[in-house]
């Protein structure tokens, strides 16, 4: 790594851009919102970055330090607790491909809790799912039910 | 989920409000602190969300990313890591429960190292624990010891 | 814990401070960066923190939320993802040290992606390997592989 001198970067600041929002959100700031869709009496916390093509239903909450990629939606009554991250590329090439097509969806179904400090993989979560905090969620969750751990399995179904 | 058209949401920033310090306490902005004791010579990291009943004794630590929830008590001399996360709600009827009497506590002793991107179930931590960089506590921690994984596990007795 | 009455803290703002910056960085703030050197074309997220003393070559990504601390080098063409944490004090007299003698040192080779939500304990990572999203990487990854869990576990060779 070679010595550069000092330099300027470009400094952006984070912020609201291009969002499309439902009536009575709430917005904690800093965060940063770009180019996403948020439904009516969302609550979205601070430290949070929700990019561009995300859909939230109406009611739900995206807690302090979550981080919500590209190609994810999620439906009505949902709650993401604090420092959730979601993920949408599998580095199956063996490292990120800087090309949309190449990455996968996740879809969040209504009324889903998924506790603090959760790493989400692509995949889809049936409605009224509970995912235990700290846990990795790997696979599709296709019933409901309560889940933890990592990869996050099965604790009791609901 | 319907278009809604291009609402203005509620904006408010985040900041430090009814906060009890003690005397030379340090806090890097921004960060978010309500309604909690924090005691003498603390410090607060950057980007840390700390709530409303939080009580954090003397000559701790909290670094930055981290969140604490209501229902957590800090003694003294302790150290919270980067990306640590509390929780106080198990989600035991299928969602959060936005009631404070249905939300379980949480007791870190004295001396307590508590490594980055942990998560902390609702437990009490015996004094002088050591918990390891990016683990899941689950259940009480009833004496000194190194403890680490998801679920944390004892490494060895202190 | 002492009742203090209401003191006034110290209160600094995060910011950029005493960094060497190659050409063409791009910088979204806030941010937490200092005294470390930051290459040519890196990208470096909203609510980052990166320490004194981290090295990172050109054309990385450091994404929102990723913690990189002291004694941190990560090689050209890296790519870390959201919500990272790395570390340098294993706790091994029980106990953070304050002497960044103590502190063990993290290498990152080129090419190098790792998932959101991972945690770095002080290890050494090979060029070219990948790391899943919610890892714990806890030992040296000496070949280029895939690579998850917690522990971190080599899923297939690359």
């Amino acid at each position: 790594m070679k010595k550069q001198g000092f330099q300027q970067p470009t400094f952006s600041p984070c912020g609201i851009k291009d969002v499309d929002f439902g009536r009575d959100v709430k917005v904690i700031e800093p965060c940063n919102l770009y180019g996403c869709e948020i439904g009516d009496r969302c609550f979205i916390g601070p430290f949070t970055e929700i990019q561009s093509g995300v859909k939230i239903g109406s009611d739900c909450r995206i807690q302090s330090h979550s981080f919500i990629c590209s190609g994810v939606t999620i439906e009505r009554g949902s709650f993401i607790a604090h420092g959730v991250c979601f993920t949408n590329d599998k580095f199956v090439t063996g490292k990120p491909s800087p090309n949309p097509e190449d990455w996968d969806e996740t879809w969040i179904g209504e009324d889903v809790s998924i506790g603090s400090g959760t790493t989400i993989l692509p995949v889809k979560v049936h409605s009224g799912c509970v995912i235990g905090a700290g846990s990795v969620v790997t696979k599709d969750l296709t019933f409901p039910g309560i889940y933890a751990g990592n990869p996050a399995r099965l604790l009791r179904k609901l």
